[in-house]
């Protein structure tokens, strides 16, 4: 038996006074996500544990079944992943953006104008090598990059130069503990600072973007240290399940990779609210003919929450759906749909209510829920489970996860 | 947003055939206590874990988001903090009872005759050192005091020299493992029993009681031995979260100040069935002004399901809920109402059954529970969570507690 998991990114809310206490899901016509709901078991999870906020790395970690204690080592190496970057263990790893700063280093822009690539910069930089540390800098989407740091004796207890605000200097990167290692990061990635500025300053780009009125990219800004320590992957926890990701967003695929996993590209597949559904739910079914486990993360549910937009995060919800009409009906295929957390747009930010699962295939224990909500799905069969537990389930449903004893 | 939680003690019951099968809280008029599963969502907790017969000690470390397998040191320390004693890490400490020995060191009666005071046995010894020991001896409520040895090369694994019943010998203290220091320590308590005898057995206190055909006052009898070791405050697990408890008993105080809250004093309070409810929810109120959570604690649900009591315990109940009328309403506060563990009147002692949980406040998903007692919450959209989980919950939706990851 195959399995896809539908990970509805912030899909979770509150009560919204507009409409009528119901939440953004309970709100939105959900037909296909009811289909589920009404042929399968339902029920809440909690990604990492009740009345604990997850973050998007910690909670899809948790997800695909790996302890976020004992896994997690920042987001910079799950960003660089996504970017497609090999490491090796022991990388130190960074979100990084090129922005614009004046001439006193003061950011005018975080993104410099939303610069449409950062290819050019990142040839100016990668390869480079600081007081015999690598740098590896590897463009992503528009003005984002990702940065690794490979070489000995380097820390990731070490700060930013990226105050995510404008009108402040560009920060200097601090040491967070007393070990050599963080005051030697610290000093690279100053040393990498000053470079960044040095090369980015006088590119040719850049004066024909001052020319056309547009921002320059003269800075390399950087946020997210982690080092990157391999995980077990799916395929060795769960006895050779194969598995692969659709996904837009760059973390979700850097966290794909992370668990072993094949990330597929699926043209059309932004991670924002013009995102191609269809053909990602295309690209899933393709999926299922050589690997066991499909995941498929959509994220605009979570994009209007943080914008506070609950006609768009119903509107994105209805998208989703539609598109999930795509996958009902697959023989010998457990349908496992859910999110990472809640993102109310009464916040603007995660929180830590749990969210629906609802789960249908063969031979699963129907129960009497019908629609697709917070708190129909809190009366299903499955009550509150971990997001430890979701793999658990599809992987020994699937038949891939043995018995435990004998 | 603030928020206010309502422990009411040993408030979990069984059926009970009085009541037709219902338990107390199903069968008393709990109109407020209603309002709150009306207006909010419910759900069972087990304090420790299922099965687990939590004590009042361990219970109330879990809901405060200590594990007590980590935190509980035995509840000597606790006790010692109601007290208001001022402890170092290391000390060790008991609680104590002054009562009546015939010459021979048999107990006539643990509390001697519930004598009003301790202030001037207490006085006789305090300050007192014993082989380079430190006694510490304050006076508590009542026959009661609190005990602390303080010194070099202690243990908390000792026993105790109270048998905790009567017409049996004060008991020689031993230690409970193969170290010196327990050998020490067993040396130093069992020196100090003779010395409280010695120094009580002649108080004018005891000649005066004895005239007017009292039990004299004549034995120090101590239990509970635990060693003094720090936690980490509310205020630092919880984003700064300033928190006071405005409760009668000894033991609750003192575990309100082992977790960094400041304890209040509330006249009236007393932890006994004639406590002065409506002054304790003036407290609340009146400490809402100055600190983010208020922990309230009424004891009387408890005594009277020890007391095996069904009759008093749903009068303890209902008196309780009309006193929790003054706290709704309250604007920008989530009110929190449930127990530390079941007391079933037809047992007389706690047992293990988890304990009806209700939370009203702004962004709450609201479920369709509207009646406050341990099967009606059980259908609630909070599903079953545990003691750890609690405040967590609460810390998370005041916006106290931090995403966890990114």
């Amino acid at each position: 038996m195959k399995a896809v998991l539908i990970i509805m990114d912030g899909l979770g809310d509150r009560p919204l006074d507009e409409f009528k206490g119901k939440t953004v899901l309970e709100a939105a016509a959900t037909p296909n996500l009811d289909k589920i709901a009404a042929s399968g078991i339902s029920g809440l999870m909690d990604s990492i544990a009740p009345g604990v906020t997850p973050g998007s790395d910690t909670s899809h970690l948790a997800i695909f079944g790996l302890d976020p204690e004992e896994h997690y080592h920042g987001r910079g190496p799950l960003e660089v992943l996504g970017v497609g970057i090999p490491l090796k263990h022991g990388d130190i790893c960074f979100r990084s953006n090129v922005g614009t700063v004046d001439d006193d280093m003061t950011i005018k822009d975080r993104r410099a104008g939303r610069i449409e690539s950062t290819a050019e910069h990142c040839r100016l930089l990668d390869g480079t090598k600081i007081d015999g540390v690598e740098i590896i800098l590897k463009p992503s989407a528009w003005y984002r990059a990702g940065l690794v740091l490979r070489g000995k004796g380097l820390s990731p207890n070490v700060g930013k130069n990226d105050p995510k605000e404008t009108g402040v200097k560009v920060m200097k990167v601090k040491p967070l503990d007393d070990t050599p290692a963080a005051a030697k990061t610290a000093k690279v990635l100053n040393k990498l600072t000053e470079l960044s500025y040095k090369k980015f300053r006088d590119m040719p780009l850049n004066k024909k973007r001052v020319a056309e009125g547009k921002l320059p990219g003269n800075i390399l800004l950087f946020r997210g240290a982690g080092r990157f320590v391999p995980a077990p992957s799916l395929e060795e926890r769960y006895g050779g399940m194969k598995a692969a990701c659709v996904a837009g967003g760059g973390l979700y695929k850097g966290i794909a990779r992370y668990v072993g996993m094949d990330v597929l590209d699926v043209k059309g597949a932004t991670g924002r609210y013009d995102s191609d559904y269809g053909a990602k739910v295309k690209a899933v079914k393709e999926a299922l003919k050589t690997h066991d486990l499909i995941f498929l993360h959509l994220k605009a549910t979570d994009s209007a929450g943080e914008d506070m937009n609950p006609a768009l995060k119903k509107e994105m919800v209805e998208k989703m759906d539609s598109a999930i009409a795509g996958l009902l009906g697959l023989k010998d295929c457990l349908l496992v749909a859910t999110s990472d957390h809640t993102t109310p747009c009464s916040l603007g930010h995660h929180s830590y209510e749990p969210v629906a699962l609802a789960m249908a295939g063969d031979g699963i224990r129907v129960d009497d829920v019908v629609k697709f909500g917070e708190r129909t799905c809190a009366k299903g069969g499955l009550h509150r489970i971990r997001g430890l537990d979701l793999m658990n389930i599809i992987a020994s449903h699937t038949g891939f996860k043995k018995l435990y004893g004998a």
